[in-house]
């Protein structure tokens, strides 16, 4: 049996992992970021694994490892979080924090890392060796998975396919450089091109001012450009269009770079389903570099399995 | 001892390798692509390994293995050259062919992908774990080793670095895309973005045509603007600045994703040495993801070291 920890800014979530990568059990905290130090937040996290198991009758000897997916820079072979964005980690020795209230070996990972570790494991990648995930949120979290390991390069901080340039001097990114993947392709980069649009929009004919709540245009989601497409409104089109496309762009590029068996796109922008995945597909069929050898195996591109367990799955694998 | 073979366009050339990965013999022979059939070319590599070995007086017993770098897409498994852009290969069963001739353990890889494991083991990332190596020559060929390994994806064809889109809708590169990274940063880039800038000169005032071979834009070669640009001529440096710049974009993405401990780049336009390494290490520093993190090892990018020799090297170090 075995511990995965997915540790976001809102909440710290804890599971039961079996063999079979089953979630028999799982709980969680809230991480209460903005109060607590890091060195709180794992005291926290080692308290919610020692409850999980005690709620649940587990003998904490039966756990044979904890494995946290933490966001930011990880060190993992010396068990430290080198740094995140939103959680006040600065060199912390998570893993031997950890211990001080919980004995039991702790690996750690990048939580997009533990989320593709979790879809290679029990998800839409388990039948391959090599696959890529991104989860198309708030960002464009990345994590690559090499022989059912996650690579994460020499100092932890490999993966990050989400800052790859794809628009030279284009939209500003978080990251800092312009025209990162992330900054189109992510939920904020479709939520940035729906409110573009509308603005082009100045007598609002466009049913996007319609399904969006209280016509307002801050209140614009990742869902608004699809729910008026899915309408046929010609403006929502040609946002969804776009992003389709540069959604497939990317992924065509990983692809001539990696050759994954499996390519697997979650989050939030991911729920659209067949009418997001038909169109990248068709697009990515048509962009990659291989797409003229005759018999050659193709990567599959296909959406995540697992939802928010991921992360919980593949931060208990981490130790395999 | 083990042979490394480097097979081009133009020859074939094969080497004697030591443990000390040292080339201490080498001999080459035309490819003849034109006038032979992908089964005649692998037979003249294992003539040619023979002879090698007979003119050195060695003997074939004493060979471990053969190492065949050749351009195209690899089934490394199954001793297979799957297809070839310039030699007449469709899933030729290479390893088989050879082994009629000379039998001994044969192991087959890309040619770019041979030329980054040399560096790994005898060059400029001989002391890195995960490496990529680039050349800039006709096209932008890249190598992604991974503990020590070659890395090409489930079916051999990865590692494609150049046909990454760093432009939307950009420069047509060979590969049927627009605006790849091989389109901007391989030599054909850099000559293409030239002649472009020589056009805009319609009085040619710049000294781009005095240091080009008769005065003529159609002799443009890729060390045209470097050497205008040596002499301060203001057309020239913006032509190198650009190249730059598309070319350090390029390679902070690639480092955002690996986090290789080495980043080295070879081929005709690395000869510029520090002219060109010194601004694009400068602006590759302002760009990668990591650059805020306090303490974390950063990747370094250096020119390769090897030459010519990398491919050779790094067939022969194919069986490790």
């Amino acid at each position: 049996m075995y511990i995965g920890i997915d540790l976001g800014g809102t909440n710290i979530a804890a599971g039961l992992v079996n063999d079979e990568c089953e979630i028999i059990a799982s709980k969680s905290v809230p991480t209460c970021a903005d109060v607590r130090t890091g060195e709180e937040i794992v005291k926290a996290m080692a308290e919610l694994a020692l409850d999980l198991c005690k709620e649940n009758n587990v003998d904490t000897a039966d756990i044979q490892w904890v494995g946290i997916g933490a966001p930011g820079t990880i060190d993992s072979e010396n068990g430290i979080i080198a740094y995140a964005n939103n959680i006040r980690f600065f060199n912390t020795p998570a893993a031997k924090i950890f211990r001080e209230t919980f004995d039991v070996p702790v690996y750690l990972g990048n939580d997009a890392n533990c989320a593709a570790l979790g879809e290679a494991y029990a998800g839409a990648a388990k039948n391959a060796r090599h696959a890529i995930m991104i989860t198309l949120g708030t960002g464009l979290g990345g994590g690559i998975i090499i022989d059912k390991k996650i690579y994460a390069g020499f100092n932890g901080a490999g993966g990050e396919i989400g800052h790859s340039v794809i628009v030279k001097d284009g939209r500003q990114c978080s990251c800092g450089r312009k025209g990162c993947w992330e900054a189109y392709s992510s939920a904020t980069g479709l939520i940035n091109m729906t409110v573009d649009a509308m603005k082009t929009d100045t007598e609002k004919k466009s049913l996007l001012w319609k399904v969006v709540k209280d016509g307002k245009i801050e209140n614009v989601s990742g869902r608004t450009a699809y729910l008026a497409a899915k309408e046929g409104d010609e403006l929502a089109l040609s946002v969804t269009n776009a992003y389709e496309e540069y959604l497939a762009s990317g992924i065509a590029t990983v692809i001539n770079i990696f050759q994954p068996e499996v390519f697997c796109i979650g989050g939030g922008v991911s729920h659209e389903g067949d009418r997001l995945m038909n169109p990248v597909r068709k697009l990515v069929s048509e962009q990659i570099y291989t797409r003229t050898i005759a018999d050659l195996r193709q990567t599959e591109v296909k959406l995540a399995e697992l939802g928010n367990n991921a992360g919980i799955v593949g931060a208990a694998m981490l130790g395999k």
